[in-house]
């Protein structure tokens, strides 16, 4: 692209180093906010340098937070004998908006992953260790993706933890609500045959 | 969507705000951002403060520019009695990749909307026709897009600028190249046949 401008050239290379956002769409969205007010685009820019400057990690369960223990952990009316791993703070917003879970959480911040050079030390796994060393943990859910990464944090999380006294369990893969049996795939309708479950407790 | 943290609503509320970027892009974003370094963050927040703070736009096309004059408009190699009108900077860059145009350009910052209440008076129409006044223009050529807008905006420009002594054209309207008949909607199709050239202006 030839930019008439070295400014213009400069944000739209910062755009354009977002996760899905190409050098097109980084223009788009730069000739946007140009449109927009001092005060607008100001309040862009702050918010993007306090999040940075002041964000905080919960010390126990490492979620996103504004204070050093989230709400979440420092709330007398979750049952803190029940741990559930995630990835990220985007699958505790998932997982708080079902309203399934009176738990707490842990956030390893990642999944274990080879190829992008990713390991176990790069994650806060130590973290939850140590939780299970101090507190009383009844059960840790692994809430983790259904992909390889995910698996191999399973496998790596399940014999970290077997040594303790706790119930380690991952939450139910099969087929989605909605789903139609002759759009599944194979792996999943195949997996959810084989580890069917009594009608009763489908029902409970 | 229950955030763990104000500084982080706060960020994907603003992020939400840029075009095609939905409330789930935004958290995505904010949290790529969240993972990158410090200086990487500041780079980016700075490009857009900068940009806001500092951009010019020609004050002979209007084009977004680093100097009072932009580099087109300041050159002597192109051709000042030559203005090509278009909508944006956008336009400009993508008349300049063509190579095939070694005219000026007049940037007008929009097109008339009566449905997003762009009038005339909020283009730069004025500018224009002062160009018209103070130097000598054999042509302008109004190269916007072919949509409504375009097609009001350039029946205004036509209806202004017709007093003038200079030729006003359109840019050709048509099939695209490579483009196959049976896929060709009927409008362009039938226009096409109406505005046929003879073959030696096709090849010329």
């Amino acid at each position: 692209m030839n930019f008439s401008s070295k400014l213009l050239e400069q944000a739209v290379e910062e755009f354009g180093k977002l996760p899905g956002v190409g050098k097109k769409t980084a223009l788009r969205l730069v000739l946007h906010l140009l449109k927009q007010s001092d005060a607008d685009v100001s309040r862009f820019t702050q918010s993007l340098d306090r999040l940075k400057s002041d964000i905080k990690y919960c010390k126990t369960c490492f979620n996103i937070a504004d204070l050093e223990v989230c709400e979440i952990c420092s709330s007398p009316k979750r049952d803190h004998s029940l741990i559930c791993v995630v990835e990220d703070t985007r699958d505790v917003m998932a997982i708080e908006n079902t309203n399934q879970f009176n738990g707490v959480y842990h956030v390893l911040g990642g999944l274990i992953s080879p190829m992008e050079g990713v390991g176990p030390a790069d994650l806060k796994i130590e973290g939850l260790i140590e939780r299970l060393r101090n507190t009383e943990v009844k059960e840790v859910i692994l809430a983790l993706s259904a992909t390889m990464e995910g698996d191999t944090t399973i496998f790596y999380l399940y014999r970290k933890l077997r040594e303790f006294q706790v119930q380690i369990s991952t939450i139910a893969r099969g087929i989605s609500f909605g789903g139609e049996l002759e759009y599944v795939d194979e792996i999943t309708l195949g997996r959810s045959i084989a580890t069917r479950v009594p009608y009763e407790r489908n029902v409970g």
